[in-house]
C-alpha cells in the first residue's frame, strides 16, 4: 500500500495511491499518526479498502501533498553511514552508528518550498532513505526488528553546514530549520519494497545529478539501526529513522556548491518516488 | 499558577496547586499541551479557575503525578551552561550554546522510578531548570523572549555517559531512555518567579547534597537561550528547553560516581518544588 496526505498544510486528510491513482480515504476515518499505527492501522486501513475502495473520492490532480504521515515524536538521522560520504566529508567511516535527531517542527510536504533559513551561507541537500516505526520498540533484537518496521519514505535531510558544524557542536543546530524535511510523496509498505538495501537513490540541482547510489551500499543496515535504536530509546509508532545520505552532497564538492535561491532540487528512490523543492530565501 | 498533571501514565488530567491544595481541573475540559498554549490556555485557565475554583475537587494525597505538561514536540537541552560543570566535565566553557535533543519517549512524572537502561554502567543525574515554550517563537529577539515563555519547570536530565560520550558521537545517543525525563512536580508560570536567574537548584544522592548551585551562574540566560534557538529552528508551544546542570554530576567525581539500583535521588529548584526518583535496574 502508498499512503499519502493531502490538502493544505495543518489541514491535511489520508489517503492512498494505486495502480488506478490517488484516493480520499478520509471517510476511514483517522490520519496517519502514532495511535493510528499503535493499533494496527496498516491492516485496519487495507481490510477497509477492500471494503470501500469503490465508494473512495479520487483526489484531483495538482492537489498538495503533505507529509504521509503525522509529525512524529522523534525524527532521528544516521551520520555518515555511506563510505563515500564519510570520505567527501573528510570524516571516518564509523565502527558504530552516529545518531542525531532532527526538530519534527521542519516536517513538510514532499513538494513544498525550501526556505532558506536567515543568515545563512551553507544550506545543502541530503537524499536519504527514512523509515518509518510501526510499534513500540524498546530492546529489540536485529533478527526480529523488521515486525518493527511500518514501511519506507523519500526524505530531504536539508542540512545548514555553518549552523551544523561551525556553531560549537551537536548536528541538531544544523538540521532543524522550518521546511527541512520534506518527507514523501507516498508511504510504502514495507510489503512493496522487495529489498530495501538495493534502491537507487538520486538526487538533482537543477536538474543536475548530483547524487547517484544505492542502498546496498549503506554501511548499517535498517534492521541493525531500528535495533541498534532501541536499545538507546522507545522508538514509537509513527517515528522516522533517516538511514543517512550517500556521497554528492554540496559540502563534499571543491569548490563548496550551497542553495540560493531559485534552485530547484528533485529527488528519488526507486519504488519510494520523487520530490521536488524550489528554495526561497527567508523573508 | 502552578499546573499538575495527574492520575496514571498516559492517563493524566490536568490540576492546579494554590496554598490550599491540589485540584482537578478537569472540568476546564484540556489538557495542557501544544494546543492548550497555543490558545492562550494559560489566561483563559486562570479566568475558568477564578469562576469555578469553589467547584473543583481536591486531589487526594498521594495521588500520582505526570509531567506537568502533556509530551511536547521536543525537548531542547544546552549543554555546559554553568561553569563549574563544564570544568569538572573537562570541557571548555562554550563560545555561544551547546545545544542537543533529548527523545521526548523519556519523559515522565517527577516521583516516578528511574529504569536504568539495560547494559548501562554509567547512568548519571543533572538538575536543571527547565523552560516551557508558550507561542511559536521563530527569530525572536532577546527584548522580546520572554514573552514566548509559559513557565518553568524542575527537570531531571538524566544521562548515561558512556552513551553520550564513548559511543561515537552526538549526545543524544545517551540522553533518551525512558523514565531520563522526570519533570515537574508543577508548571510554574513566570508570573510566580520573581527572578529566574536567581534560584538556588540542588540534587541529593541517598540523602548527600552533591548538586548546590544557583541559576545565576547560568552562562547563557532563559532570555538569551530562547532567542538562540529561535534562529535555528521554532519552538512551538509546549516545547521544553532544558537549560543545563551545575556542577557536582557523578561524571565530575574522583572517582567518578554512578547511580546503581536503589539509590534514591531527590532534587530541587527554589519556588519549582522538589521531586524524587528511586533507581531500578532495567528488567
Amino acid at each position: 500500500m502508498k499512503l499519502i496526505r493531502f490538502g493544505q498544510p495543518g489541514e491535511e486528510k489520508p489517503g492512498v495511491v494505486t495502480a488506478d491513482g490517488s484516493f480520499d480515504v478520509s471517510a476511514f476515518g483517522e490520519d496517519y499518526g502514532e495511535k493510528f499505527f499503535a493499533t494496527n492501522g496498516l491492516e485496519r486501513l487495507a481490510q477497509w479498502w477492500a471494503a470501500n475502495a469503490g465508494t473512495a473520492p479520487r483526489i484531483p490532480d495538482n492537489t498538495r501533498l503533505g507529509a504521509p504521515i503525522q509529525r512524529p515524536s522523534k525524527i532521528i538521522c544516521i551520520g555518515l553511514n555511506y563510505a563515500d560520504h564519510a570520505k567527501e566529508s573528510n570524516m571516518q567511516i564509523p565502527t558504530e552508528p552516529i545518531v542525531f535527531f532532527k526538530s519534527t517542527s521542519s516536517l513538510v510536504g514532499p513538494n513544498d518550498n525550501l526556505i532558506i533559513p536567515k543568515n545563512s551561507k551553507k544550506t545543502d541537500w541530503e537524499v536519504e532513505l527514512a523509515v518509518v516505526i510501526d510499534k513500540k520498540a524498546t530492546y529489540v533484537e536485529e533478527k526480529d526488528a523488521m515486525d518493527y518496521v511500518a514501511g519506507y519514505a523519500l526524505h530531504n535531510d536539508y542540512s545548514e553546514r555553518e549552523f551544523q558544524l561551525e556553531r560549537n557542536g551537536q548536528w541538531v543546530k544544523g538540521k532543524s530549520a522550518d521546511t527541512f524535511a520534506p518527507l514523501g510523496p507516498w508511504l510504502v509498505t514495507k510489503d512493496e519494497v522487495k529489498d530495501v538495501n538495493n534502491l537507487g537513490i538520486w538526487l538533482s540541482l537543477n536538474g543536475k545529478k548530483v547524487q547517484n547510489g544505492t542502498t546496498a551500499n549503506l554501511i548499517f543496515s535498517v534492521p541493525f539501526l531500528v535495533s541498534y535504536l532501541s536499545q538507546f530509546m522507545s522508538l514509537l509508532p509513527g517515528d522516522v529513522i533517516s538511514t543517512g545520505t550517500p556521497a554528492g552532497v554540496g559540502l563534499g564538492m571543491n569548490p563548496q556548491v550551497y542553495i540560493k535561491e531559485g534552485d530547484v532540487i528533485e529527488l528519488g528512490i526507486d519504488g519510494l518516488g520523487t520530490s521536488k523543492q524550489t528554495a526561497f530565501a527567508w523573508k
